[in-house]
């Protein structure tokens, strides 16, 4: 869990997730040696902030996206959101600024219910903030802020340590609006002919989907998938003997909205653990779901 | 009406339009020889579920969307909604899982508002359900469920009798979202440098737009098509002599939502007769709404 | 301020731009052979009623929208809002149909909210009303309707007068959920490599932005553009010396929108001055505000 540990400690909210993208290159490159196969490498101006990795002769793509909520400093001592975070009085939340490193609390107008923060100083206008990182790990579960998606983030990485055939895409904006994905599955469509997708992200625990009963495929969220691809992808998990739930939901949404609405025609499917105090700095997720999730996309890159 | 009624009777909800497809490409296969002009057929891969018919040098696509509104079944007896279905305890709600045919009664909890369902036994997670098929025809309406859209299906099937030149697209997704209308509308432009549409869909009987009236022509809905091209249809329609109606709205959508968001000059007009009992089991149609709706489509794919 | 005010007093309601579109062609036409360099003008079928100048070898493009808000004429004597104008009783409303001139008055029912217009004959349905220019300029302020956007594409074209290498691209349907910027984008990337992009539009007076403290930077809105864009931005602006002022919102949104979720990479930021009275027919702008937009659109043309 070091790597995951490392990836939820790097800020990397929407729209400024450059610091993990520098992180993810350096991970490929010191790692990828020791990988089953050595992917092409894409991270240029043409795909700003993203990185592609591509393995093979690909029939599916793995989305993950990099960035996460957080909040923008606005006039005064306003808070606005980036995403949909959590939000409770006295969160620690951590930035930098022209001034330097910067370490303050959440607050919330009682009358209002506007977000603002306590410091010692004004900070500097447009500064992004995010949750400060205590990353606590037991025998059974981690926790964590941005457990959603680092871990999807972890295991896209993991995945690739014994991919043969398939796109790795990380992409950026999935938690405010989108913005990266529309061109990334572009490209991976037009370059590779690929049409299949996985989300690699991150679900909730709920009254039908529960911790340590598996990793969840998603039959639906906000979106509904087309019915035949999910159906194949169960068929293949329900063969694999790997422990999984299935998730039905009427809202929730995820980097699946850019392809659903590409002009290319995408079957997608959402496959993620589901956590616990979502969006918060207590993200809790079972260690079993972790690895049910890795064995799972492990099959379904070799069978689909 | 012997087609509108097996039309209405396929089960098509949005993601899982498959059945209707099928029935679509072998009314084509049956029917087309005894049409005056003979289409190609494009269905394949590149389109999921959905079907092109390519007659003469096309100038202008009609869209007609196979899917409709239903159910999908979560957790306990709770039911989530695809699309914007009606709901009344009591509607019959009719799909197929594992155990076999399912016929049950759709609940509503009285506090939550929370739909479910009643029937003898679990349905399977993430089943679909629709409503119970009930066609009833008079001399001078039709009233079943699904006739928004099995109706605009039916306009275009019969306007392929007489068709020479023209696209007409079968689309996907419609009531839940869209998904299928912008790959559609790329390779309709791209292939044969067509940039105008005419959405076959159903809209609703209103203050303003009455049963019996004639076809309604939209001039706005949630989305304002570009006027210039709204006001040739007009002059033809009005040339023609066919009765029709003008309808502004201020909500509302259409396939025409991915036509206006197109990465191409689009433009586009929902032509279509109004219903009353909209989203219900018990969409109800003037005959003659039908007929001009019909009839106009005849015209409008000569002129424009 | 002589093209302002005639910029102002064109009506060009979202979806019925065309108007507006000829006085940009025609202005072009009589002013181009007194700017520093020729653009190529484009203007046809396939941008609808949008216009392309392009400048030399491109790097960056503006976009400025010709569109604004108003109303359709419903049924009865009911209206629905294009875009969102701010809605007063007594607002002077005025428009053209089949039968004539109109200047009519706008009404709001007091137990409904429901708008509607007074006048002495009926309007024909779907007819648009825009609202009755009134051009006021003093030594420091202009105020009239529709400064938002007739200043950004006042601000678009005064910048022409200089540019050396650059797109400057007039959009359509901004103000009601956009619809052309989409293919402009296509087209520009395509054509020109080009993805990097500036927003001339005008933005609000808040508690943190205020008249005459020069033209808006914003880092936000409901939209996060990149950071690493915007601060490029930031840097040539403070280097120039130029007034300016940063923005953070969590709403609100521009042409940007449909920049974001192209399938390119597009970097974009909103740069435009702030007016009071948002959406009404009173909207009021500092000329020094727009003074420093101009001179900091001329910089960043040059810089970027």
């Amino acid at each position: 869990m070091q790597l995951l540990r490392s990836l939820c400690r790097i800020p990397a909210p929407a729209g400024n997730e450059v610091a993990l993208t520098r992180f993810i290159l350096d991970y490929v490159q010191r790692t990828q040696a020791a990988w089953r196969h050595q992917p092409v490498v894409i991270a240029d101006d043409r795909f700003q902030d993203c990185v592609l990795l591509v393995f093979g002769q690909p029939r599916t793509a793995v989305f993950a996206h990099l960035d996460s909520i957080g909040f923008t400093v606005r006039y005064g001592r306003q808070l606005v959101r980036i995403g949909g975070p959590q939000a409770e009085a006295g969160y620690r939340l951590v930035g930098m600024d022209s001034q330097g490193q910067i370490d303050c609390t959440l607050t919330i107008d009682e009358e209002t219910g506007e977000l603002g923060y306590a410091f010692h100083r004004d900070i500097d206008r447009g500064t992004e903030l995010t949750f400060y990182c205590d990353f606590r790990e037991t025998d059974t579960t981690v926790q964590s802020c941005y457990l959603d998606n680092r871990l999807g983030v972890w295991n896209a990485l993991r995945l690739c340590e014994t991919l043969e055939h398939g796109v790795v895409a990380f992409s950026c904006w999935e938690e405010h609006g989108g913005g990266s994905v529309a061109y990334l599955a572009k490209f991976i469509n037009e370059t590779y002919g690929v049409r299949q997708a996985l989300i690699s992200d991150i679900t909730w625990v709920t009254e039908g989907v529960h911790a340590g009963q598996g990793v969840a495929i998603s039959l639906r969220d906000s979106l509904i998938p087309r019915r035949a691809y999910v159906d194949r992808i169960r068929a293949i998990a329900t063969q694999s003997g790997i422990p999984h739930q299935l998730e039905v939901e009427g809202s929730g949404g995820s980097d699946a909205k850019e392809l659903q609405h590409a002009a290319a025609p995408w079957d997608w499917c959402f496959i993620g653990a589901p956590e616990d105090h979502v969006h918060s700095p207590d993200e809790l997720v079972d260690k079993r779901d972790i690895a049910s999730m890795l064995a799972l996309y492990q099959v379904l890159m070799q069978e689909l």
